[in-house]
């Protein structure tokens, strides 16, 4: 069976392509969750793809994780740089975690240029737009093959 | 049909009039939904009077706000300070947004004077208690109407 | 007789309208007089409205607004951000005192983000362009009914 | 009957014991609970407590306590750092409030060395493990004799 | 033969209760001393109780500890904030050492915000008042325990 | 002929006494003047004593002083903290200047224990009321006497 | 006719030569209009040349300046660092802006590297003594022919 | 023809793998080399491999880029925090551009925690070892094929 | 009998007039007690002058000034900026309490121009040297006269 | 024979005009070279234009000045805000230098205000474009004459 | 007769070898006394070599060294990073002083890579252990030969 | 054969003597060499002294040493301040290695108290001038000999 990899979209992501598409782009979540999907099954994966507006949520779903999944993928949205719970939960877990941001944060607000989450992965990935989550499983596997 | 403006309330303001009177005054939010909605019919507004002390679900009602509302008035309370992920939240809509606090946010602490809320607002009021709902929706009132 | 506010405007507040009217609109600080004088009749109340460039002698109208006026209204411009003295003349009288600024300051250059006035004062607001005058006074009205 | 004391635990900590026992000890929160209901037992107390990923909900648990519980134990988690809401809605009641950490936070990275929550509360213990769950009974035992 | 625990004051807490007793209240050093002596019997331990108003003499004191104390209990009073050669003395020895503050150091001044002296001990507890040092010979018993 | 010494008032301390009466005291500018003048006079000393509100003005007087003064006493007020042009001015000339305060400006709001003004003169007291002014006189007298 | 360019003098700059020459130089400020008005001449400008030490005042002549001038060249004193209703005046006319000082400010106190009006310029000289003012007519006349 | 890419390293990379392999592993900077350069070919690039200390020349590279190469995939080692001029060379030219570290720099000391370079790059990954250059060339064929 | 002032000298303030006469002149700090008690005299007041390099002695005195003496004049050395325990000290008792230095403290190091024990007394004086403690004394008269 | 003028540029110079010629404009540094020995001549100079990207090689030439040249102008990019050894480099000749930059550094990023080769030179000048250059060797001029 | 070297120890040095030798070493601050005496020997000096954990007691020393010493060797242990006091002791007399330290303080807590002494002595030594007392004294028998 | 000591100087050191003597002395950095060439011979080592004004090339010759050389004294210059890329080449090989600099870097500027060098340092000397680089020669020798 398939490592199953759960990934994590937190607050506002829901609303991905269906507004402002002229600087997010027309790609939906659906969209991404097709091609992570598609893209994980050619790495022998399968994927687990949610998103939530509640940290509370987001941390319920980290911590319960290990049971069925064998690695975390997580865009945190705004809770990136204030959520030292965030960071906690994936401090308080084992499976190997990567972040993804769809934009370059170190060119935006400096208030987005500190992140408590990367702090707590094995790995960040950002500036790629949807493409950036295909590398995350791309490395996810690499992770899980102690690559 | 009246025009249909959400105002949201966030942490601890179900609380107001209830406690330390002394303080806050006497008038609830109770109180408060009933000044806004009688100022609201003066100027041919409808509002949609909310609260929680649920980061995730003020975010969940900002986004769901362009299909019924026209407009959003928000206090945001102990998030305005510490919440990136609301911020975005208003800043990925368009219906026009309006801050209000009851006290004057400038001369309680330091750390209430820097606020993310008011960085994806049009407009902000503070220092005049419940007058200040009715100062906003006046506010939104002139927005709406492109005065 | 009808209360009297003093509405004094700051440094620079006199080009209004008179210079890059595509960013600043084509209202000049005298069409802002004529709203206020309107709206201020409506409530019940007289308008003395001023404009300088000089701190000091923004400071001497506040000392002397006691005799005449019942409240005072004040855009400081860019004395907002750097005027200890303007601070201090407003505390050291006791009309109600409210502060107004036509753009939503949180969202410009960091230094604007502090605010000495804003210390002094019962009330803020900000971002109403034009009408954020008149709303002002709707707000000196409720101050000056004790509601 | 006994005075009702809520004992509030903040995000992660459900995961005591079954996680990193090398670093946390093998203490689970089930255990915890046990230990505080038995020494609440000796000193006179019953206790309600609880766990929550959720800030809204810690929050929600606090406005409610003043209906059946006479003093709130909290261990506020990552929340302790970043909730401003959290500290309002302690600041709103007016029941004893005892801040418990775990380790002792001032040995940790430097965000942990900043609490809101600590600037509400009647005392604050860190840095016993579990037994400072005791410690914080004891202290309210104290705090509601008037001691 | 009992367990003797150093319990040692910093400067001017050899003023409690004669002075200002409408802050701090009419308890005495030297009746913290004989709750202490009390409450410490009542844990079959023995306690040395001293004051010194000089940052040298309180880490001589505790250079000297190792030979007669098990363990010691500190309220460094305002070299709490400043003294890094406290920090060096309490780090440099082995026996457990507990803080304590009457006050809630949280609320204060700034200033007072940071304790290099938590930096070195196991545990930290704060704004119980005289109840404090019972509360840390509590502890410091379960820390003999190794409970 | 006594030598002649200018005493500048800065910004709002024409009020004094006037408003407020019981936080400042009783006693006005006038009080504080004849003051001045009596003290100078049993000191063998003449005084020119002034106010404005104007920081420009200030400036003038200070720049004016060589031709019929002996030395500067100053109370800046507000533009203590901010007014660099003023530094300045003292800088530029070479009378003897004492700088004076009548409350003590370290016991209040941070930004009132940053001086400029204190950078360019020889002495500076605080914290004595109208008296500060009389002992500023005293060292003054001491300053031209070269004691 | 000659194109008339506005140089502003700000705070202190009139006592130049006057005292302290050892350190200034014993050029006054009326060589150094002297010195502009030949240099012009042979730019083909003319030049109208001011001092004030009023703030205020120095914002009146900037704010009418477009009437009669075709640019301003500023030498902004102790108002250069303090200033933000001077940099908005500079900002809210579109004549070409000039920032000159005597002295190199980068080599002087901490306070005086950071200039609220080379934000709305064109151009800064400084640390060239008097001739730094005809480097900026140099400066003018490449501006105004769009060199 | 394959498209060629430029992968630049910075200082202290050609040690890897030759020094303290327990920590930076055992791969040197020429297995990167062939990993890439393998990896490349699935992906229809081709690289073009290089290594220097020297600042300078790393600018030289990056600008001479344009001529034969379709991107740059950097990892800048110890430049990244403090150079300016590399930030400013990769503004300068219009190659998309890739930056990448073996360690997850968010992790380490907080110098490490500020990237110039990360300014000026389209996309930026962390924390993947050796790896981490492959994904770059992922997401640099896929900027290419505008994907 | 006189009203006793205790005047306190801090670290190094033994050495005045010993060394380094070229800068702080060649009044040694017996001097400074004979200047004192001759001024003292002609104010109906006694002085006790003392001097200690040790903090610890300096708080032990102000404790037990209480007891024998009126007033306290301090020059707190180099301890003013880093002794919240000489602060406490002073906050701690009753009597009116004078801090004095020799130099313009506001001219010197960065560091100086921070003192915890200003924020513990009525009055500060600064600048003038030896003739600083007359000044004070002057000062202690009038606020044991309630002047 | 004319004095010699070194005039120094540094890192991406180079690249002026060749790239974003809609940013920078369409001189090229060649251009520039040619404005200044034009200009040179005129004023009795003859200028020696050099370039590079290396930190290194700046400082060797600025060390060999005093061989060859009268005097150093300087460009020196992105090193401006990072280098210390190229301020030392400065500081330990005796030729006259003046810094030029091409834009006003002060309206442009933060880091970008910050100059440590300004605290080394006579004069800066910033913001004229190529025409700063020329500024600049008039400068020079006035230097060498003395004037 | 050998000039004689004060080697000064300050708090908690006494401790050296007695605890945690596995991380400070077995070496005693007696042994460190017996190679110093040694090793000056071999230089033709003599030491006085004292420890103290009382900063007033390492005043007195430092003040009273001119009468019998020709020199000072200080390591001053945790006073180093606090002591305002100790630094002036140093600069108030003329005795050539050198700064020890067993570690090498540059790489430990960021509050101990600020020195107050390292203000007031001619160098600094520090990682080098014990035998940095030997490189102190070599370098104060040069320092004493004009070397 | 003896132990060879690379001997590392930095930016402008090759200027030593020849200019500004009165400040640096007459000793060129060929005397030093000659002195370390001396002292070493003593010591039974041998030096490799060079100098460099460019950071790579600093950074090739410490990549470098480990192949002909026992130890590593370097004096950083300018770049002691700046380089994170040589406190890397430090940290990466396993030489040891020792910082000198000619003045106390302590009493400079604010920029020169930080090094990077100084944290991959086994010691570090400074305010010693030449005869730092022969105490480093003493202390390496010690580092040697395991001392």
């Amino acid at each position: 069976m398939s490592a199953n990899i759960l990934i994590l979209n937190g607050p506002n992501l829901n609303l991905l392509g269906l507004r402002e598409p002229e600087i997010y782009g027309r790609r939906t979540l659906d969209d991404i969750r097709a091609l992570c999907e598609s893209h994980a099954q050619g790495l022998g994966l399968a994927v687990d793809f949610r998103q939530s507006n509640h940290e509370g949520e987001l941390i319920d779903w980290i911590q319960q994780a290990h049971a069925d999944h064998a690695g975390i993928v997580l865009n945190p949205g705004g809770y990136t740089h204030t959520s030292v719970a965030l960071m906690d939960a994936l401090r308080g877990q084992t499976l190997p975690a990567i972040e993804v941001h769809l934009s370059n944060i170190h060119r935006r607000e400096p208030f987005r240029q500190h992140s408590y989450v990367a702090q707590a992965v094995q790995g960040s990935i950002c500036g790629f737009g949807a493409r950036g989550y295909l590398l995350a499983l791309d490395g996810m596997r690499a992770l899980l093959d102690g690559d």
